[in-house]
């Protein structure tokens, strides 16, 4: 069956099964949801009122066997950041849509009731359903519910308690193949699927296949895919350690922002290592590795147990120890785990509300450090909703402007992730430029910074940085449009087999004949169609700055500052 | 003694005192302070941060005899919008400031330590303090205290704890010979005094006098000024019911914002009128007639007494009543009153915090028209800084974005004040494009489309608000320069003897020679100094819009909606 838009109008309450327009036919993943935000979303509507849509889309090549193909986007204009978004994540749900022949799923409108509605999608069918019993329940009790109403083979796509109540931390929740969650983390779309009030939605395949219009070439370049991938160093270290094998290497860099970004090393960091925590999973029971979805051989996932061998958490990122261990300087994994448990419940991105954290920290509202109370404010204030837990619960913007601080970590107002631009500054020209606000993933210049991935970069110097993200910008654009987890790119940079392997795949599937100047085109193409809507939303080149205090305030151990002119910046734009 | 710039920098404790640069020297009030912001303040710089000065500023005419000459105007950077601000206010400062020989006061840096300080001025003088005992105290105990270590003759320009703790919403009080409380109410500027560490200002004129170039010159154009003045209609309402002789007005015209801008109606409006506050302040021995500094002919303040014929509050403005009254539907006016004098006493814009209480009730916080929750939380949460206390002390925008609102009525992220902009379109020009934010002195149409002054226009019709609006922001800019209350307007637009008196005034007191030109390209040039300094900081014309309900739900009962194109309203710029 040929892929279909499925479009739901809360408003009214209506479905419909669209053609495919021809400028969308090209398109998956954030392309297709960032096109479809700029044609359908008026850039300066309120991104909590009606006339904003989220949209769902899988990638040009989820649902094939293609390796690590499992990359679900949704976008929509942000009620965090103001700006159009895109957010990816694993789990089944990629899968899943693309199975259904769905390309994309299209919400628009807002009930005008007060009552809260799931979807159902299945191969050629979407449903509206009232749904009272799961208002108010976290993301574990939905996935342990949905799955008995319909099976544990089904995706869902939920939120909890932060986006019912329009928290810009928000979250969106993936379901694992094995019942754990994942992620659509940034930019608050949680409370955008809060706004058009849907409390899940279900995604039920059946035996649907995805169709390749050359299945022996596909399969030949899965190989080689697969090859390049299982085969970088950067690969097999994610296997074992984790993403959290970070934590010493960008500690030792100078650039582990500590303690609401006052320092670039943490005490504790030994701690919260990926060392230390491979050898806890192990002694504990656990996994090590771990797949977020089925396909993936990479494997950076893992099952964390608790001291009694119990499961506590997956897929427990280094963005996520980080922010909440060195920023709030935590060195203890295990109430690591548990706000990380916590936070999934909620539905809220634990990158956003631990660096929120460390705002408050800073403002007096609990000390540094304080694991206890940072657990109880998750569980009393944030689920609750009450006025300190919706401080917290919008993110590090909310907690300074409502302490009156300077020191906020934020670009567009998304807080600033694990790696502190002013010893590491490459990343820094990504968190100004993005067109979402302060996120590495955009453009992960740390691979070739700290990692030695496609190059080298004084991570301390300015020369060669904008270029350097730039050109990871283009990258990634494209690759979070083909339904690839992002560490393909680390293979993509050094293996010269890998991404003509990818091309081929594409090709493949779809019976085309892309080239590799029309992947980078495509990744070109959308950013622009990004950065177009933000400027008709209002910002401007004076938007990508970082704040003041990383110019002024120096990170040891380097002493750097942020050191880039508006003008050096704003050269990004220049392609 | 030769006007002098008094500078005090709060990051050495350093202070001088300067000639005043020729650029500045025909400048005052608010041409003053947005002509030093705009030169020595940087517009992308944190509001709260060492960057960010805070200026105060006399009239061209404070200190002199010219009656209604007593406004004080403050300048900075404003936490609240992020644009450039003046505010102006009644009170005694301006006169004494005048007296002084300061041009102006500027306030530059923020101390390393955690220490309070206060500022004393006199003439030739300037010297900082450590300030303990009044930390954390409000505006009234703070006038008592430093009225006993000095004498109730000096000036007092104070903030009370939402200033201390950095409150959007902060405002700057200002002392009246009465020993009562004016404020510096819009933008923020509590907050910027508070990040100065500066609990209060003294200014001690003493015995000393303004110069007057030609005494008989300005004797006789004072009378002919004073006599427009008290002859005008408005001037006459204004000194019998004050500036709340406008609630029944409004509330006929159907602009009278209700329960957070819903309707344009407030079924309780005759209880909170003008009309039953006069008889009631006469009822309790208190005086309709009041003046807020010495040499006002107009007296619009007003001495509102309590049951038991004590003294509760002045100053008790039509805005203040409105906000707490019909946009909180209370209708009680001793309520209104306890709030006001909580508000002042806290420090904290009646408008932009009784706005935010709208937000609140419409999301849920707490009841529409519970005025004894309301009064618990200004004394308990916000007096305090509770979460909730700075969610609201922080501003209408702040409720709307914590608790994730599409009802919020802010423009630049202040709140919109007392006159509903779809019933009364001319207004809703001024709050779009006010390089302020939303604010009605800017450009108080109302006076030409509901009070007939200057002309007429229809306020339901586009026809013609623009311009209205223009010319009013170009006249009242040069009038805020003058150290003139704003409602010496009436008279000027009505009067053909008004501004010729005015102008003379100001040429016998200097020795100059301006001319009726020279006061509109004054007023001009000060616009776009402003605008000038907003787009410098970010801002774009996209800024300058009414928020999405205002086009997308009609307010009874003529069911009107903002329709001014983007267009449209752009060409307010056109001069």
């Amino acid at each position: 069956m040929a892929d279909k838009i499925y479009r739901v109008n809360m408003t009214d309450l209506s479905t419909s099964i669209e053609d495919v327009p021809a400028d969308w036919a090209g398109h998956g993943g954030r392309g297709l949801t960032s096109n479809i935000v700029a044609a359908e979303v008026p850039p300066s509507c309120h991104p909590l009122g009606s006339k904003n849509k989220l949209i769902f889309a899988p990638g040009l090549l989820s649902g094939t066997a293609a390796s690590n193909s499992g990359r679900i986007s949704a976008g929509a204009k942000s009620p965090l950041t103001g700006t159009i978004k895109e957010s990816n994540s694993g789990g089944s749900s990629a899968q899943k849509l693309a199975k259904i022949g769905c390309k994309a799923l299209i919400i628009e409108g807002q009930p005008q009731d007060d009552c809260w509605y799931s979807l159902t999608l299945k191969p050629g069918e979407v449903t509206i359903s009232k749904e009272d019993d799961l208002v108010g329940k976290g993301n574990f009790a939905v996935v342990e519910s949905v799955e008995k109403r319909f099976s544990d083979k089904i995706g869902i796509i939920s939120i909890g308690q932060a986006g019912e109540m329009l928290m810009t931390g928000a979250n969106i929740s993936i379901k694992d193949p094995d019942s754990h969650l994942r992620s659509l983390g940034r930019g608050g779309l949680g409370a955008v699927m809060g706004s058009k009030k849907i409390k899940f939605i279900a995604l039920d395949a059946g035996d649907a296949k995805v169709a390749i219009a050359d299945v022996d070439a596909f399969r030949a370049a899965n190989k080689v895919f697969s090859k390049a991938l299982v085969s970088h160093p950067v690969s097999q270290a994610l296997a074992t350690y984790g993403t959290n094998v970070l934590v010493n290497i960008i500690n030792e860099s100078g650039g582990f922002p500590t303690k609401n970004f006052s320092t670039g090393q943490f005490e504790g960091h030994e701690q919260i290592s990926g060392e230390t925590m491979h050898d806890r999973i192990v002694e504990r029971g656990g996994k090590p590795k771990h797949g977020c979805h089925s396909g993936c051989v990479i494997q950076c996932s893992q099952i964390y147990n608790d001291l009694k061998g119990k499961y506590k958490t997956s897929g427990f990122e280094y963005e996520s120890i980080w922010a909440m261990g060195a920023g709030c300087t935590i060195d203890d994994l295990d109430q690591l785990a548990e706000m990380d448990h916590i936070m999934d419940d909620i539905g809220i991105d634990t990158i956003e509300t631990a660096v929120a954290f460390g705002v408050a920290m800073q403002a007096g509202v609990l000390e540094f450090a304080d694991a206890d109370e940072m657990i109880r404010i998750l569980k009393e204030e944030i689920a609750l909703g009450t006025a300190l837990g919706r401080i917290i619960g919008n993110g590090a913007g909310s907690v300074g402007r409502t302490y009156g601080m300077t020191q906020v970590p934020v670009v567009k107002n998304q807080a600033i992730p694990a790696y502190d631009p002013r010893a590491i500054k490459g990343i820094g020209i990504t968190y100004a430029t993005s067109t979402q606000g302060a996120d590495h993933t955009m453009g992960y210049t740390i691979a070739t910074e700290i990692l030695g991935a496609g190059g080298t970069a004084d991570p301390l110097a300015k020369e060669g940085q904008v270029e350097l993200s730039r050109n990871l910008q283009i990258a990634t654009a494209a690759i979070d449009s083909t339904g690839m987890c992002l560490f393909i790119a680390f293979a993509v940079l050094d293996d010269s087999t890998c991404l003509p392997a990818l091309i081929d795949m594409i090709n493949a599937r779809f019976g085309i004949n892309l080239t590799a100047d029309d992947v980078t085109n495509l990744g070109m193409s959308i950013l622009k169609t990004e950065h177009a809507f933000n400027l008709a939303a209002g910002f401007t080149n004076l938007d990508d700055r970082l704040p003041e205090f990383f110019a002024t305030n120096p990170v040891p151990p380097h002493n750097a500052v942020w050191d880039f002119t508006g003008d050096e910046i704003d050269a990004f734009w220049n392609f």
